[in-house]
Formats: structure tokens, sequence, C-alpha cells
């Protein structure tokens, strides 16, 4: 018995649900969970369909003559998915994707992490992870970000995370993992996007900081939100108190997003996400 | 069109979301959200589905022949349940309550509230809302509470609340109201149990303190929770100053109970509760 | 016995709390909490000192020579402030301050609500409290606001409380009532500025939404912030339904930041605030 | 120009800040931040006095003469204390503190970890951490602890931490470290004391799971709590999922009590805590 899932992602119409469980019925395969959403302003339809059985090669398009040509029908595996992680210099949520990959309770490997600098190479190294220097020096943003999608592809990773990495991904990379590459942003967007957002917090006066992981797209740290959290802070911080506070809601709000899109729980839906938890 | 709420608890076996909805799809109607879980030890499934059409009489019959003797399958109306209130002398949960039901945001219509002492006759009546004294006075708890029962029963509510009602319900009541009793504790159990948990948590010197929601059974303060929320405090705290500040979480919580019970988002399984958000 | 709060805003310099505690202690009074802050950049001293004892009429100016003309240092009573309350139709802000001045856990009475409709005069009048209709048909933004202003004026109010008042205030308003203008606004300030938050949440995809009480400034939803606070939603929530959640964020945030400025514990300092908790 | 705290624990009486800041004004020290607090029930007084300028051999003694013999004052150096960690299998919690050690984010340093269990040995040395074992296999709790003790004291560590050591902590060990052993109990104390606190709050249904960062003292799970926090869970948790992400809350709880401890912001005054956040 195997256990896999079933990812649809079509126009809503009468029905669906039937006709999907009906195949599944048929083919003798178990639903342990199943979870959908219509998106009613779009008429989207979205089911996550967790199944336990023997599947056969006739199951998947069974599943998608149902639904027509249009639908987006998926059945993938559970298990563990490669990563390739870009970073900069800050150690706190690479750090935390190293031990959980170390402990295995991250469901996926880390093929290898690619820095703009050396800094972390000794800590990446300590858990038997490749680490890869692509440094920015003398290259435009263009000329680097070919070098390291270059350095990326060798791994054939299903996911890119940025764990902290301070560089703008260009079109070409995005192109070549559409929906893929995930970046973890030190503020509850909207608010504060761009640079030094914990200084801008600062300086606002706000009582509240968080973290925002999302899809990285074309437009700057405007992509489909995955995940977000929050901490309270009071006069008594300073910008620099606030970055470091921030620190462990970036790196809780980066593996919880990771863990969703790992077990694939996210669906991107124009500029937004489902996230069946 | 009408919209009503096909509730489904059973035992487990394969086909059940296909069978069910069938039986929809069949008869015209179009599923706007469905969710469902199984509870896997027990083998146990459960299932809401929401539902829009025009519904005839075969409809539910017709589920409950896919479906078998054993499976206990409802089909309910959108729309405003009834509430007796029992209270004792706080007025939060209480006032909560009687805006919500003024303003119409709260999905049902308090029809009478109950109390053992008069003094929030006054708070009631401000809202045209009919007030009850039955005193416990000189009666033993299980006189009180038969007393109180028959004035609750003039009113055939859906539910009763017990919003910082003071007084144990006898197992003569509860049979009446079989899991339809909703009362809000101030400890987020099972912590504090009991009287006084303000001043059981202070002097515990705990850094949080919280509420819960529950059904309520024969075992005090056991019953199956529905809702939990906490809030931050510290040594700056008396016991004072905690049961003003767990007020607003007391308040919060039995609201959000009271939602999910009255859009019919609740299960009761065993001691527990699924509850579709 | 009496007790007083003494509060002290002044530039930092060598041996503020020895020098003002040494005064409080000459005079016998004794200090039940004293909570300081030095805003580093600025070289700013915030001090809030709760005294119990008996105050002569040579303490305060005591203190002030101690601390020199630049000091801004003041004594307030404990006790409750006058408020006036601004609406316009929603009533779930309203209410809850209406409950808390029926409760007398407000440390405030609310001396009148004006509101530029009449939906809400039912309500208050349900209250024992003064409702005044100040339409703004007709009128220049300046000219309301100048009726407004009139209106509240007869009252001489410590605070006026915009809860959700929807209309925009002008700065012969503001300057007649600097720094004691509270505001409550439905994001999470500065994410969503302006109008329609729920609806920009909403586009945005967003995992959170909040809540930001503040004074209110010249400047449009960009006054010092006093307190805020977060709900997570997902993306099963209609911007209607952010809305009917994020009222409960709104109400509770709003009577935080009230029950801080109240007790004296919020000092306005530049664009920011420094709330002792 | 040095920086020190001077934390001060006495009976509670008039004059006690205005005679320590007199004292600090008299030898030029400049207070950057004093946090005080009165345990009315008792009359204890609790101060924390961070404080920069030149120290001399007669500050101390001075502060002391004014306070009298029974008070408890102590002068400490900011800067890393010496920490060991006892472990038994589970890797998260010692993860995130090997992590900040390497990072030099955690204001202390891990001179060893002691283990009952060989497991942990290849991830501590990764961070060239000492590793000890000290299997309790064939002796008796008291024999197994004493060996701990001796272990441990080689290093002279400040603080113990037991990062899940599920071994419980004999009356010797505690005298040895009286308020410096810190446990990470893994519910929201004091529901769930003792084993499996997972899959009791699995059986009892409840909505919110936690953890408890406390000193250790000779009544199990019963001592001052430092730190706590909370995460919502349903009923699609298992008693598995809630320790899976339970995980995270411990290791959070931890990391901010022991950041408070090592930044002496936190006072034992019986079984509670004062926290000078």
């Amino acid at each position: 018995m195997e256990r896999k899932i079933l990812l649809t992602d079509t126009a809503d119409e009468p029905g669906l649900i039937y006709k999907i469980t009906e195949v599944c019925f048929l083919h003798g395969l178990n639903i342990i969970k199943n979870q959908e959403y219509v998106a009613t302003d779009e008429r989207r339809f979205f089911m996550r369909t967790y199944l336990e059985g023997d599947f056969n090669d006739r199951f998947l398009p069974e599943v998608r003559r149902k639904l027509g040509k249009e639908a987006d029908v998926r059945l993938v595996n559970e298990g563990r998915k490669h990563l390739v992680v870009l970073v900069t210099k800050e150690a706190h949520c690479l750090g935390d994707l190293l031990m959980k990959h170390y402990s295995g309770t991250l469901n996926a490997t880390i093929d290898a992490v690619i820095g703009n600098y050396d800094v972390l190479r000794d800590l990446v190294e300590r858990f038997d992870v490749p680490f890869e220097l692509v440094s920015h020096e003398g290259l435009s943003r263009e000329e680097h970000c070919h070098k390291v999608l270059e350095a990326v592809q060798k791994y054939s990773p299903d996911y890119v995370v940025l764990a902290k990495y301070m560089r703008i991904i260009t079109p070409e990379f995005l192109q070549a993992f559409r929906n893929r590459v995930i970046n973890i942003h030190h503020s509850f967007l909207p608010a504060f996007i761009g640079a030094k957002p914990y200084q801008q917090a600062f300086d606002r006066g706000v009582k509240i900081i968080g973290a925002t992981a999302h899809f990285v797209t074309e437009e700057l740290d405007n992509g489909p939100i995955i995940e977000q959290d929050v901490i309270k802070v009071d006069h008594n911080f300073s910008a620099d108190m606030m970055a470091r506070s921030g620190r462990d809601v970036e790196r809780l709000v980066l593996d919880r997003a990771l863990t969703d899109v790992l077990e694939d729980r996210v669906f991107v839906h124009g500029n937004k996400t489902v996230v069946f938890k």
C-alpha cells in the first residue's frame, strides 16, 4: 500500500468532488484526508486528496478524463523533496534548516547551500552539506544571478529557499523556478517593503513586528504570501533588538511555510496562496 | 435556491465522500464547501457539507439509505438559532452577547436571560430581552436547577449558554440538553479546574492565563472543549488584574465557540470536539 | 492617604531618578511603582511614578525646581477621566465602550456620543448617554469638523475617542485636542493605510490582519501608535469575513489603548509613544 | 567605562529607590535602565539597576550599608555566563542552543553537554563542544544523578540547562545548584504534569498546547515558572503531531527563559519569578 497526494486545480463546476472521489473509490483508493476550496470570485476549484492504496497507471488519466483538458491535476508521492538554499551572511534561518535536515525532521534534503559570501561555509560543512561560493563582486545583478542559477541547476532541486539571501532574483531565474523560490522577508508584508524593515519599524514606532514567507515573483516583496507571524514589541526595543527578536519569527515562519510547501499543501492562485493546513 | 448544511457522523469506511457527494450531485445540489475528518483510532467519519440548490424531501432519506442505519445524518437550515443565557452577577460575557444580539451579528436570538441573582436584570431589559430571576436561596442544588430547567424549557432553546453562571448543572438538566449546554470557564483547562482559577493562577505564578469554552457534562469542567485562548501575564499582575484581563479572553472565547456551534461547525466525539473552521 | 501619579518628561541627565525620588522621600510619599525609560538617541527621559501619601502644595514645585525649567512635570490624580466618543455607523467599538461605561470598568465616563449619522442614537440612549447628531450633509469637511468640535467642547472632555468615526479630523480640531484624540484603525499600520483596509488585505492575500490604536495627527493614519494586535486568517476568509473577525481585534485594541491612556501610562514622544504597562 | 547590573532583593520600606540611586549618583554612575517591583503581599522589594561608569570597590559596600544586613544585594558583570546542558535523546532544544552558541548570540558559552544516552554526541561534537556520556544503566536514580553532578561540577557552570533531559533531578543536585537548574517542560504547566503531556493533551482534546521553562525544585514540575507560551491545535492533530509542533514552542520558550536568566533579569521569589523584561 502506498500513499500519494492528488492535487486538483481547475475551473469550478458542480460535481467536482463527486467525480474525483468516484474515480478514487472505483480504484479502491482510500481517502485519508480531503480538503477543498473554491475561490468564488474567480470560480476556481482547488482540492488536495490524500490517498492510500495500490495505485495503477490508469488512475491519473481517468481523473483527468473526468475533469477535462483545462484541469491541472497532479499525483505526487509523499516523501522527501530536494532543496537548494541561498544565503548571504545571516545564520539563523539556515541554522534551523540544517538542524532539521540533520534530525531528519525537514521532509526534504538540503542538497547544497550557495552563498554570495563565504561566511556560512564553515557552518554548512559541519553538517556535511556542500557549500558553494558564488561571489557577486565585479558582476552585474544579471551576471551574478545567472551564475547562481547555473550553480542551482546542477542539483535539480524541487524548491529554492532564500534563507536571508539579500540579493534580488532576476526574471531569468524566476522563469526557471516559477513558484518554486521561497523567500523569508523580515516584516509582516505589505508593511515595510524593501531594505531595513526593522529600522523602518523602529522609526514608525510600531508595537508589533513580523515576518512573511512568500513565493518570489518579479515584483519585489509582492509575491504570493504563504505564511506570516508577528511578535509584540514596545518602546524599549531598539532597531537592533527588534532585529534580534525578529530572527525567531523569521525562522519559525520560514519553517512553517516550508513544511506546508514540502507536504504539497500550497496552491498558488494568482498572487495569493491556498494553504490546506 | 436555498442553502442547507448536511452533517454526517458515521463509522468510517471507504467511499463515504463519494457516496454522499453523488447523492448531492444527482439532486442538482452544489457543494459550496465540504469539510471532513476521520478520527483514525475510533474509525469515525465526520463531514460538514454546505449545500446550495433546490432541496426536495427525498434528498436526506437517500443519503441515509446510502450510508446505512448506523449513520447519524442531519440536514439543517442555515439561520438563526435560539438561545437562553444563564447568568449570575458578572456582566462582561452577557454584555457581549447582548450587544451582538442587538447588532444582529450573533446568528442567534437571545430569547431570555435567567439569573440566580437580580443584578443583571437592568442590563438585560435595556436590550428588550426578558430576564427571569430564579433564586437559589433556600433551595437544594437539585431543586434550584430543576426550577431553572423549567424556566429554560418554556423557551425551547437550541442551546443554553452559561455566561459566567456560577452554579453546577445537575444531571437532570444535562439530560434534557445533551451537548447543548455551553460554558465558559476562566482558565485554560485542564489547568485550574474548580473555583477561583485566577487566584490559583496567581498563586502558581504562571505567565499565561486563559479561558475555555466547552460543552457541559456531568463531570465538572471536563466536558468536550470547543475553543480556548490565552493571554500573557507577568509578575505585575495581581489575582484581580488577572481576572480583569481574563474577562476579555473569556468573552472572546465564548463568542468564537458560540459562532462555531451556531453555524453547525461542531461535532461532539466522545469527550472531544471536531470543529470545522 | 491619597494616590497620585507623577509624570516626568525631560532631557536626560545623570541623577534624575535620584533627584525625583529624593523629593518623594522627603515628603513622606511612598512609591508604589516606578517606571522609567530613556530614549537614547534623543537623550530624553520619561518616568511614571505612582505615589501614595499625604500630598502638600510644595511637592510638585520642589520636583520642578530640582529638574529645571525645561522639564515637563505633572502630578495627576488617579480617577475617572471624561470622554466624548465620535461615531459613524458601526456599533462594535462603541458598544464595548458603553458596556464598560455601564459596568464601571472603563476608568472613565462617556459624557456624550456624537455621530455624523443617527443610526447609533438608539443604542447610546439605551445606556442613558447623550447622543448628538452632527450631520456632515451639505457641509465642507472644515465646516462639519468645526461643528463637531463645538459640540465636543461643550463637554470639556479629557480625550476624544474615534470609535470607527469615518471622517478626517481637521487641523483646527487637532490643535484644540493635541495628543488627546485616539483613533482605532482597522489594519496593522503602516500596512493598508487609507480606505477599505480589509479589502486591501484580501486583495493582497495576507495571512494576518490587525488593528491599530493611535493618536490622531495631521498626517492621516500616521500618528503615534499606542497599541496593535493581529489575528490569523487564511484563504477561506472573504473581505467581509476579515472585516467581521477584525471587529473583535479593533474593539480589544481600542480598549487596551484607552486603558493605558486613562491610567496615564502613555507618553507621546515625537511620532512614537512610550507605554508603561 | 564599564557596565554592571546591581540586583537588589530586600524587605520593602519607604525610600529604597532613593537610597540606592543616591549611592549610584554620588559614585558618578549613570543609570541606563532601572526596573523595580514590590510584591505587595510579602512586602518584598526587587530592583534591577543597569549602570554605566567607573566602578570602585566602595560602591557595593555603600549600597549594602544603606539597605541594612537583611538585604540581598549583588553587583554582576555584564557578559557571558557558563552553561552545562543535560540531554537525553531529543535534538531540537539542544540544537537551538548549539546554533546560538556557534553564532555567538547566546550570551553564554556551552562548556559541555552531558547525556544519559550517546545519541546526541555526534551533533554536539560537530560544534566542537565536549560531550560526556553518563549512562543511567544499572544505577539507582541517586547514584546516577550523583555521577551527573560530579561531571557537571568539573565545569563550574553558572547554570545547568535541562534540554529535554528526561530524568528526575535529586535533592543532592538541586542543593548544589539552587535556583540554577532550568528545565523545559512540554506543557503549559500546571496542566499535564508528569509523563507524556502531549498524549495527555490529545486525550483531553485541548485546543492549545504549550511549553513552560522553570527552575527545578524538589517538587516535580512545580518550580518557579520563568516563561510560557502556547500554540493552537485542532482535531486534526494526533499526539505525534502535537509533539512535533510543540517542539518549536519548547525551544523558543527555553531560549527566551535563558536569555532572561543570562541577562540577570530573573529574581526567584518563593515559588514564583520576577522577570524584568
